[in-house]
């Protein structure tokens, strides 16, 4: 989910730990011009788009390159200093915040497109190598990166959170699309995970144990991730519903008929209405499913009349078709402004974002009773949802100045996730745990697994230096 | 791949830690007939489809539920004394072989479906459930599980060495397929991982951890693995070529278009000649690729006249089809018959298996000098392979008696490897490392990702009591 900077209203338990002047004087002796400890370029560093605030690290080393990533990392942990690799800055949880202090090592400039693989469907990158700048540099060979979380992140940065978005429900989330890393491990030592090749029993598997680790086990330095051939046709739809339940029972036969449908996203009436006024559309205000299908000319339109004639039983009408490109950027350019639109809605507002992700055939409930909390509450919010993948996210208007609303916020957010495990769901199909689900994380798979997960960063980080202080307490 | 039992030929270096009669009076008392010290018994628990032999584990535990895993492994652990899982046998890694001694844990009759979720498309299983079973148990939901390594394996066997087989192409490996486990640790605590949401970003990704640790970290003693909508509609196809080259790169341009085949097994002209032999068909001497194509009706025809299009352009011929589903079963078993029927042309002879995998555009190199080198060995040989995924598999059929046969195919599985790592592959596809590849894998993955799987190991199994002597020595 797209999502600019929310309110600084909650600070995390702090445990800052001493940086000392001798790290400080070996990285800059290092790294000369490239480590900076400018007071803006740190603050800039120390926060990312959660509504935390803490502390801006000590210092952010600009890496150009995996030797610099293990030279900073290996001062650092001659210092039992906290490290925290930084992308772009898009995380919703707080992963790049130093609750522990420490120094943030920025990869962006760790931007180079290493090596295309057309005939195999890969390409190996430099983790500074946002999704955008990807696809913009394989376009030629007519393949594309399918996963789509919204904000324009760095592969490194989607890796470590194990990001999705709107083309999962298809090609799936980073899990399913990293193929092999290279990783500079709490020592400094640089390790690689994974082949080329697209299968694989050799062994543990590091590349996922990796993927989705935070930066609490390494800094991802190298993602070898595959790509797809562009569809020969794609085409996308609108389609709205008497009802929310109309649009999400739809969803669900789509989804358990099969059907490879590569996009289909939910937008209730309300975020509707905010997305007409902020991009000046003319969208009917009723909940919408925008879909996308990819495939041969025939299979794309025999998708889409299938979907038509379910999302008919439902009572949904006025499909209106994007066939051009423009008009598709146009349709996923108002899907992916739904956030900056729900925010703008309500003057000096900020949003609190959930995402629950449950089983399909229990979307409906968990949704609508969802909504009926968060109606009865009277806090305004949006809603949007990767609806396919069982996955979607409510924002919460709220006052910033309000204490009220920003517990009522919380409230509704814990109701919801508790609705959503009790489905045998997760508190979160796409942002990470980072600062603000570490409880949940705990309901969510038990104590046992936790600490097993707890274990193994103890093993690989005995001195507690990578991004300490999320996913779990140690 | 479909194997039965190979020539017991290599011993691998055992290092026998005692197992004390107290344990086996503890596990008496515990168990009661479900266990088991009966030589015949211990035997039959003591060797899988590899070539590796080793003395039997001190006796069998014939585990029915969890409880009964984890108190097995309580009590093993107390002594200090390995546990072996065991589902059905079918390894082809040496996996099951008490190299250290220890006892055996046999899971197979923890064989229930515990729920199907037909809507969801996700099945709770026991690891002992074999895949043949399970498509068994869901046929009515108008589901299946599509992984098919060719053996009736157990469904917590192929979790634990990320199995795959001919569907992989289209479907994905246990890797992709596996959403949740429940696992009994190696202090015999039970711990959940995953959920049955279709993704999540929840923590570490323990459920892939699991996947393919081949028993080293933990006993599997729940599966929730993912369903498919059984096709509308599916044909099969045969296609003979003049060359194995032109039939592989048939297979790579089928891949690089994105066709969503669902297998494209390839079968070299020995081998056919030698399933003619043993099926008493009558199948064209020549290269065969043999494919499927699951769809609509109208997608699979075009998927199929493409396939066929392309085949033309490389001199395919006589594109037979298979539409009803007894001339598929056929067609199938022909092909899981491919290792029987090379053992059965050379009588008394015994078959060493290779597993590489490369990406697909170093397929047809691979494949080729791999060829020559066995041909100018002399050495007798099958060839059949998963070639939409770059995974293929040499069968050298070696006189068991000759010293200088069975160093030959190992010398060929040695050059093979080392070629395959060359192109950025894998030395094992889908088999696992058991006892068989630890070498190959230090090779292919380096000292310090090995280095790190040892580190977590260490950490999850401080008593290296959880089938070691596997993937690595530590």
């Amino acid at each position: 989910m797209n999502a600019p900077t929310q309110i600084a209203h909650l600070v995390p338990e702090l445990n800052l730990r001493a940086v000392p002047q001798a790290l400080l004087d070996a990285l800059k002796a290092r790294f000369g011009a490239n480590c900076s400890t400018a007071l803006v370029v740190r603050e800039q560093h120390g926060r990312d788009e959660s509504s935390f605030q803490a502390p801006p690290p000590a210092a952010v080393v600009f890496a150009e390159s995996t030797a610099d990533v293990s030279d900073a990392v290996k001062l650092a942990a001659a210092h039992d200093v906290p490290v925290i690799p930084f992308g772009v800055g898009s995380s919703l949880e707080g992963h790049l915040l130093a609750v522990q202090g420490g120094i943030s090592i920025d990869v962006s400039r760790m931007n180079k497109v290493l090596s295309i693989n057309a005939e195999d469907l890969t390409v190996t990158v430099q983790p500074g190598v946002t999704r955008k700048q990807l696809n913009e540099e394989v376009k030629s060979t007519g393949l594309f990166f399918p996963i789509d979380p919204g904000a324009d992140a760095s592969i490194g940065g989607m890796s470590a959170t194990r990001a999705s978005g709107t083309n999962a429900v298809r090609y799936g989330t980073m899990r399913e699309n990293v193929l092999g890393l290279e990783v500079v491990t709490a020592s400094g030592e640089v390790i690689r995970t994974g082949t080329r090749a697209k299968k694989s029993s050799a062994g543990y598997d590091l590349t996922r144990l990796m993927v989705g680790s935070e930066g609490t086990l390494g800094v991802i330095t190298e993602v070898t991730v595959r790509l797809y051939p562009l569809p020969e046709a794609i085409s996308a739809a609108i389609c709205s519903f008497p009802s929310i339940e109309a649009a999400v029972r739809t969803t669900i036969q789509v989804i358990q008929m099969g059907i490879p449908v590569a996009r289909v996203e939910l937008i209730d009436h309300n975020t509707v209405r905010m997305v007409n006024a902020y991009a000046k559309l003319n969208l009917r205000e009723e909940p919408l499913l925008l879909m996308e299908f990819h495939g041969s000319p025939t299979g794309v339109k025999e998708q889409a009349e299938t979907v038509q004639e379910i999302a008919t039983d439902f009572g949904g009408n006025a499909f209106e078709w994007a066939s051009t490109p423009e008009e598709r950027t146009r349709l996923w350019t108002a899907r992916h402004n739904a956030y900056f639109a729900g925010v703008q809605s309500r003057p000096g507002c900020r949003a609190i974002s959930t995402d629950t992700c449950v089983p399909i055939s229990r979307l409906a409930d968990c949704l609508l009773d969802s909504i009926a909390e968060a109606d009865a509450s009277g806090i305004p919010y949006f809603l949007v949802g990767h609806v396919g993948d069982g996955n979607f996210h409510f924002g919460y208007l709220i006052d910033p100045n309000s204490v009220q609303e920003r517990e009522t916020a919380e409230r509704l957010n814990h109701q919801l996730v508790a609705r959503a495990l009790s489905m045998e769901g997760t508190c979160t199909g796409e942002h990470g745990v980072g600062l603000h689900k570490m409880d949940f994380l705990i309901t969510e798979t038990g104590t046992g697994a936790v600490d097993m997960m707890r274990t193994i960063k103890r093993a690989l980080d005995p001195k507690n230096i990578m991004n300490p202080g999320k996913i779990f307490a140690l």
